[in-house]
């Protein structure tokens, strides 16, 4: 890290925020920068003092950046990443925190100009809340930090140490098996956690019942970011989705036939995955 | 409560426990007595100290019982309740802590012996986790209670005095709208989660994504519970379940099409929706 002076994020939301945070609290030496697009958010931004500089003008963000993050929704880091390469600089590491990996991947290695590095991240502590104003230092500390790039590069290297200096454990891992692994243990849940919000109406009480709770909490998660993680990880997603609807299918053919012996082995056979599960 | 001084409990796992420490913490002149089924079930309740006295003669346990608690799976409390009829005091008082209750309320009424009260009752405090060596006297402390008997009778307002000492919110409500409630707030978000963990393989390699540790936590509750709750309040859970069912396919035909503007009204809509809830 002795060559990192200057950090440049594009995307000062929540995760990006709190990056710069983290970053500013283990780095001292380091400056970040961040872009907003618009005025509001560079109020905003200016007033919460999460970063060192924010500017309007992405080439004053990017030029003579050491390393760019791009903390975007996922098909946005694609249009942003295409935008910023007349500013990048030779030998710039460029990396993201998008939630499905192989897209990406396969768009930024297609103009990946000579001399700077993209090193696929997705640190696996998001939450609910959207907004630089929830920012925190240390949400990365304990997190597990998927890697979808080569271990063997350089920038690799460099990146992993940064994550591992913030607290986060490293897992090296490929973007096929990131996207099939996320698509079943997040973005199946979340489209679950939608849809049970959505069914939800006033002949429905309000009391706290936490089971309830617990299966709509992540349904505050924003829009944009979510619609376009389920589009980028369509394939995995609907294969998982049509899986988990026929099991849903088996309950209702067994509660139809009042099979409760066949209910009972079934929800057995689930207690004891989840024994293993927890 | 100055006449109750003997409480019978049928069903001494996680919430009967916690009743009988709640009743001794709360009611220092009332004496719990405990039913235990098997040899087995005995020792643990004796090894556990949760009541001041078992038994495994069901006659001793319930006469001259002033209270009697049936903390039994749904469909067992009917059969215990028909059987402990010979044994009931007159003016006993009855009660149950069913998460379905239409069922109960109408085979219960049908053989009420005279002069005898039953009360539904369903403390919304259950857990993930079963057996009385879990007991927490402080469970129902803070938790609302629902009574789906007539707020007249006299026995009804002796077990809503008993609720509210030990620390619950007692609200009324009908058995059809409680089961219709339960059905979407507890019993579908249930099956939801038994779903979910079934259909994890291990292809889904194991790390610690809290949106899939929060929808699959209550898929540890126990099986012949949960059958019987499905099966208890079917009519409810089918046309919930079949709702259910319709979102996700809208989800998966906008997802197919590619259809990113209406994703995100859709989320939009829910994210406000949540917004209330929470």
């Amino acid at each position: 890290m002795s060559k990192i002076k200057k950090v440049a994020i594009l995307g000062v939301g929540h995760m990006g925020g709190s990056l710069s945070l983290a970053l500013r609290d283990k780095f001292p030496e380091v400056s970040t920068w961040g872009y907003a697009r618009s005025k509001k958010s560079y109020d905003k931004l200016k007033r919460i003092r999460v970063l060192n500089r924010v500017e309007r003008d992405l080439k004053k963000v990017v030029e003579n950046a050491d390393l760019v993050v791009l903390a975007l929704p996922v098909e946005v880091i694609i249009v942003y990443f295409k935008r910023i390469i007349p500013f990048l600089k030779k030998e710039a590491i460029v990396f993201d925190l998008g939630s499905s990996k192989g897209a990406i991947e396969k768009s930024i290695n297609k103009c990946l100009p000579k001399g700077v590095s993209f090193v696929g991240c997705h640190p696996l502590c998001g939450s609910e809340k959207s907004g630089a104003e929830f920012s925190k230092k240390d949400i990365y500390q304990k997190a597990t930090c998927l890697i979808t790039s080569s271990p063997q590069s350089k920038a690799t290297e460099t990146v992993k140490r940064i994550w591992e200096k913030l607290g986060s454990k490293v897992i090296f891992i490929s973007s096929q098996r990131h996207d099939k692994f996320l698509s079943y243990l997040s973005h199946l849940p979340h489209l679950i956690s939608f849809s049970l919000t959505d069914g939800f109406s006033k002949d429905h009480l309000k009391f706290s019942l936490q089971s309830f709770k617990d299966l709509t909490r992540i349904s505050l998660s924003p829009a944009s970011v979510w619609a376009e993680i389920f589009l980028s990880n369509k394939g995995n997603l609907l294969t998982d989705l049509n899986n988990f609807m026929k099991i849903l299918k088996k309950f209702e053919n067994l509660i139809k036939k009042n099979d409760k012996n066949k209910i009972v082995d079934l929800i057995k056979k689930i207690n004891t995955k989840q024994k293993h599960l927890s």
